[in-house]
């Protein structure tokens, strides 16, 4: 973190960008404002222009932007101008859900190991993938050189399993279970929990 | 949001305080600091304080919070201090995983409607939760008056769908599919989209 000045919010909403910029490109349009692209994704246009302008200049005063220029950039940034290899530790419902999902390979990310504990699922396969043991993970994992991990153990079980994917050389973990991992600070972790998504949502409700 | 002068930014960490704060209750700790609470999610102290400060006035100077009162406090302003209804619509992997995940049950959020086009799943049950055709949703949610929709249909037709659940009363949409939902501004959307947090990580990688 100490080389990278840009702060983590500003990273974050990166891939929101490329969200709809990608929806742009397949819908064929060639060109783009800050003031059309806020409004796709529900930011200011100053906001994204503030955003993008830590990286560079991407557009010029009166033109816009070229939609495919600004892709081609924020996939470089977000370095996913290349794919990524995915671990995945455990096959219940969600993990399954995951494995299946087509959404990922789509967008360069693919899921090529995937591990449980429970042997009825041990050798099982899902698609392509082999559900392995647990006992080969960190095993496998190194040899595999995998850095991303995503995370669907029970909650019981998360912070043990996060530290053998950290032994492993896993740097990043997509934690979909309501523990907050305890880990390394260079080890990258982001949190999906339905729970806190429905909460924020029912404050405004009340 | 004109009612509401609290940044939307810090109303989302209020629900990530609670779940720190609930598994400080289950492990019987009584008391805590916004340092300790800080640490426990990542993020400093100063913020923590200055977020519930927004709120009113949970701690006294140097003794701290107390745990329970927080959590009831948390509850309160999020209105999870009653029970919520859901309805699920689509039930391909992830809906049936989300229809069968206890998580939600354990934390004040039932899903009493789950929905989906497909022929070969109308009718079928996941647990208790008997799967209905589309075509009677609009009927059906407007009469159970439920008011929070989890939406994992395919993304060519999230739109479509998602107009249907503000016709039928929806007020607010937790959005896996990976569109960007153009709706009336009163219903607050929140997404869920795994590509997000691993474009926000590969940035780090790199």
């Amino acid at each position: 973190m100490a080389k990278n000045p840009i702060p983590d919010i500003i990273v974050g909403r990166l891939p929101r960008y490329l969200r709809a910029l990608d929806i742009m490109l397949r819908n064929g349009i060639k060109t783009t404002s800050s003031q059309e692209l806020g409004e796709a994704i529900g930011i200011s246009a100053a906001q994204i222009r503030k955003d993008l302008s830590q990286f560079g200049e991407f557009g010029k005063q009166g033109t816009g932007y070229s939609v495919r220029y600004l892709v081609d950039q924020l996939q470089a940034i977000l370095h996913v101008d290349r794919s990524w290899d995915l671990v995945l530790v455990g096959v219940g419902d969600l993990g399954t859900a995951l494995a299946r999902y087509q959404g990922f390979v789509n967008r360069g990310f693919r899921i090529i190991l995937a591990f449980d504990n429970d042997t009825d699922k041990v050798g099982k396969s899902i698609g392509n993938l082999k559900v392995m043991g647990m006992d080969s993970m960190e095993e496998e994992i190194s040899r595999s050189g995998v850095k991303i991990a995503m995370l669907t153990v029970p909650a019981s079980s998360a912070q043990a399993v996060a530290e053998t994917l950290v032994k492993s050389g896993i740097k990043a973990i997509l934690n979909y279970t309501p523990v907050q991992l305890n880990l390394p600070e260079e080890i990258r972790v982001e949190y999906i929990d339905p729970l806190v998504k429905l909460q924020h949502m029912t404050y405004y409700l009340g």
